[in-house]
Order: C-alpha cells, then sequence, then structure tokens
C-alpha cells in the first residue's frame, strides 16, 4: 500500500489452477516485464519453485537486479496472509499446508507476503486502481467462483485466523444450488461464470421461449456465449443477466449492512457485461437497501487493465515492506 | 479502549427510547454512581441535556469533580461515531439531525463521543468483559431488535457513515417476515425478543399440540413466557428456542465469511436463555459453516452485569480520549 518505499519495484505472482503468471511492477503501476509456467508441469513445490525462480531472476535482471526490487506479492487459492502459507487448496497439486512466501522469499532473496487471489486484486484497486484513495469499499471477483476482498478504514480484512472475505459463500438463497464447498445456495453458485451457465440452462429448459441461446450445445455453453446473444438482443440471454444482475445486487445490500462500504469494486469476467448486469446489480441492491445506507454506496467495475490485473493486484503487496 | 488515560473515570450514558441512564465507571469496569431520566419526557433537546446535566453534575461532584473525569462515551440509536449526530432515530422525539455529542460535550465539559447503543456494547465488552484481549469479534444484541457490533484489529468497524455493524437488518429470510425497517426477511424479525414472540403465535396456531404457552393470551404474551414455560419442560416452548437458535446459527455462520471472527458475544434478554438458545446456535452454525471456518468460532455470552452493561458499554468511549 506504502508508495513511497525507497525500492522502485516490485514483484507480483497469481497463482492459478492453469497457469502461474508473474511479473515485475513501478510505482506507477506499470508491468514492466512477466512471464508464466504452467502450474500443473510442477506437481512438486520445490521445482515449481526453481522453475519460476529461473524465470524471474531473469526479469529481476532486466531492471537492474534485486536490490532494486522493494518486495514480492503473491495471490494463491487459500493463501494465508499471516503465515505465508497456501493452505488446503483444493485445486492445486501441492497438497496439506506449503510455506509459499518463504519458499520464494528465500529463492529470489526479496521478502514476500501472500494472500489469495480476490484479496491481492483489493489491494491492487486500492494501490493504483478505481478504488485510489477509498478507505472502505469491498471488491468482489465474478470468475469460476465468486472472491471477494474487504477493505475497512484502509487496510485488507483478514480476520482472525487470515480467511476473512468469503463472500462469494455466504447464502445467497437458502437451500439452493449445490456448491463446490458442500453448502447449498453459496452466491457463486449464481453469479460467477459457472453459476450464470447454470442460470442459463434451468431458464432453457423451464420455457420453450426461442432464444439464440437454443443453438449452442448445452454441454458447451459459456458465459462469453450468453454475453454475446445477449448483446445481440435475445430475451432469454437477457434475461439471465437481469436474474443474475437481481440476485448480486440483493446480496450487495447485505453486505453494506456489515462495513457500510463506500463503494463494490466489481472485477472479472461477468463484469465486462456493462449495463446488462451493472444496471440490474444497482437497481436491486438499492431496491434491498436498509434505508440509512440507500444512495450513498457506488457500483463501479475494476479499473485495473485485464492482462494486468493478476500480476498488478499480487505485486502491491509488495510495497508493504 | 486505552486504559492508560490520565484521568480516574469516564462518564457512560445509554439513551434509549425509554430511559436515558447515565453514570460513572472507573477503570475496572465499576459503575461507581449512577442516576436516570426518562427519555420521553423532555421532547426538547435542550431540556433534555440540563436536565441530565444537573444530575451529573451532582454525580460527577461525588467523585471529585470534572478534572477527574477522561470523557464521556454515548450509546443512541442511530448514533453516528464520526460526527457525534443522532441521525433521524424513530424511536426518538428528537427529529432530524441533533448534535448530542457536542451538546453533551459543551453541558458537561468534557469531551463527548457517542456511537449506537450496539457499538457501545462491544466496545464496553471489549473494554471490561468477554471481549477482554480479542481483537476479531462480533458483538450481537437480541433486545427488542437485533443490533450489533464489528470488531476488527481491535477496532470497532463505524465503515464510510458510521453506521456499519446492522447485521439485525441482514436478510436471513428471503421474503419472510415485514421489519419496522420496511423491509422483510431481516434477521431481527426472527431472534429478538419481538421476533421470538412472533415465532411463537405462529407456531401455536399451526398446531394443536397442547402448550403452556396456550394459558396466556396471545396479546400479553411476552419471550420471558416463552422461556419460563421451556425451562419448566414445555416441548413448544422448547422448539420454539430451537428454532429461533437455528436461525441465528446460520446467520453467524454468513457472517463469519465475512470477517472471520474469533468469537461472537451474545447479549441481551434472549441471551440468558442460555443452552436453550446457545446450544441450536452453536450447532446450526458449526453445521452451516464454510470448512475453512469449522470448529474455529466461539459463541460466548457477554460478561458484562446486566445492571450496569448499558452505562458500561457506552462508557468505554470515554477512555479514547
Amino acid at each position: 500500500m506504502e508508495k513511497k518505499a525507497v525500492k522502485p519495484y516490485v514483484v507480483g505472482m497469481d497463482i492459478g489452477g492453469t497457469n502461474t503468471v508473474f511479473g515485475i511492477v513501478d510505482q506507477d503501476g506499470n508491468v514492466v516485464c512477466q512471464d508464466s509456467v504452467k502450474t500443473k508441469a510442477y506437481p512438486i513445490i520445490e521445482d515449481y519453485v526453481n522453475a519460476i525462480g529461473e524465470k524471474l531472476d531473469v526479469l529481476i535482471e532486466s531492471v537492474g537486479g534485486k536490490e532494486k526490487i522493494n518486495g514480492m506479492g503473491v495471490g494463491a487459492p487459500n493463501g494465508n496472509y499471516y503465515t505465508g502459507n497456501i493452505e488446503f487448496a483444493p485445486n492445486l497439486s501441492w497438497k496439506g499446508i506449503v510455506p509459499l512466501a518463504k519458499l520464494f522469499g528465500e529463492r529470489i532473496g526479496v521478502p514476500c507476503k501472500l494472500t489469495n487471489d480476490a484479496n491481492a486484486a483489493a489491494i491492487g484497486e486500492m494501490t493504483y486502481g478505481a478504488a485510489k484513495g477509498m478507505k472502505h469499499f469491498i471488491m468482489i471477483t465474478l470468475g469460476t467462483g465468486v472472491g471477494s476482498g474487504i477493505v475497512i478504514d484502509g487496510k485488507l480484512v483478514y480476520g482472525h485466523d487470515g480467511f476473512a472475505g468469503e463472500l462469494g459463500h455466504v447464502i445467497a438463497v437458502p437451500d439452493g444450488r449445490l456448491c463446490g464447498c458442500g453448502r447449498k445456495g453459496c452466491l457463486e453458485t449464481y453469479c460467477s461464470a459457472t453459476g450464470i451457465v447454470r442460470t442459463a440452462k434451468e431458464v432453457l429448459t423451464s420455457s420453450y421461449d426461442p432464444s439464440m441461446l437454443r443453438n449452442i450445445p448445452e454441454s458447451e455453453l459459456t458465459s462469453k456465449d450468453i454475453f454475446d446473444c445477449a448483446m445481440a438482443g435475445d430475451a432469454i440471454a437477457k434475461d439471465i443477466f437481469q436474474k443474475t444482475g437481481e440476485l448480486l445486487g440483493k446480496s450487495l445490500a447485505n453486505f453494506t449492512a456489515f462495513s457500510s462500504p463506500e463503494a463494490f469494486i466489481i472485477f472479472g469476467g461477468l463484469a465486462k457485461a456493462g449495463d446488462l448486469i451493472f444496471k440490474p446489480v444497482k437497481e436491486a441492491m438499492e431496491e434491498n437497501m436498509l434505508a440509512v445506507f440507500k444512495n450513498k454506496v457506488k457500483v463501479l467495475p475494476s479499473q485495473l487493465k485485464d492482462a494486468d490485473a493478476a500480476v498488478l493486484g499480487a505485486s502491491a503487496l509488495g510495497w508493504e515492506f
């Protein structure tokens, strides 16, 4: 968060189930260089750290060596900020507890911090993006799942154990859709990229109304298809966005009662649908808002460039040293 | 929060719709003296401040005068910590925005801060009660309504506008019971003292099962009656507590996903029902908890003495100066 660091660059790294992307970022939020590896190609953690280490050494050398690097930040599923460990991440090959910040800190020779990807996005947004200058906001990431990062008084909320901010797993529909977490009705079963596809399948099954979506084999249907059809004027596809936005908006009204943020910042695939999603979100949020919070809370799209966002978000942690 | 204040006493005041209670508290959390006025007797705010001022002068004199007073804290409905104002409180006679902290600060001659009653309770619990030493907890007050005070990193969460922590108005049952706030299904329509009475009426109407509760005229039924009948072994009354606890427990599981607290501290009339309410709350919370939070979060009763709690909670704000 501190941009008055002595050293001019930070390293950012985003660990996804498929790809790990890493790069070097300057104080203005420019990704000056980046590279990547396939996460799944390294089932042994030491091999993974070494493979990335070799590539990172080259990048770091290109900006003048590690004495120019203020720190390194990593965004990772189930990343615990307090311990620097990845803990029991279901979608990664490394089982149990992996001391990732320690391993990279030692290998690269710069201090390293870690948090989950949505928290990293929130810090990135606060450091370089739509939340610059905000003290109270909530980042909502709409990807394969729904993630969140909560900022209060200018600080990320990590909670008692380091895992606060799991708003994708707040129950949005009691006894609703089965979630990957084993529970039912989690927000992410409706408002993620996979959730909107589930909604599409439900809607298409429950009526005979014509829709361009019916031309796509059900097993191949993606959230991008629903977006394309909605933009082409397909009524069913537009209705699917409307429903998704309404449920997300209702949830945002509930979240507001918790920390009374200045804004929600929406990031990820679905957020690119613009008014198709933002309009119903805002309307449903205001309609369901407790009076004291009405017309106070903004809903804004992320301002981090897509290609850079993952690395940028994580990199912002590197300024904390 | 700071107990190393130079001066040995603080003034605490709790403004309720019916009574206003105020007193002087020492650094160990003893209420050394207190007094009260009828809130509704003073529809003009200046009269109210003067009436309390005269009584408070006497109390303050009894501990050595105002140079012994570190500060004053007030708990009030719709109290805004940032501004020191009461803003549009529906249950008080004074309309619009009332600069209460300023009025009392000037009248009494000590610095004064204000927040809502549930936030005051949270600060009291952290300063003198069950949350001593905790950095992350959520206070839940079960009274006529349901209030909450959220503590993160040892600090009360006030949010962007000063009104954060309205967990009694998170929707617990979509399209559920009409709430005083105009919305439907708010937690407080089920889990407050009035909520449990509504549940009792529903349960009694929907069956012919025998119950001691049927001996009480419906219009006179109170949460205390339900407690008494449950303690006497009445199956219907016990079931009403079970249902109430289950819904509260589910809500606590959702709240955990937000700030991952070390504990929930439960205060107020219903909390006195002991295991009748705590057992179903804990069971439902764990059953509905996201895996990463299971078996981590305590549910504890308040440790503030009942008669003193309102004054104590508010008084803790007086240590912030």
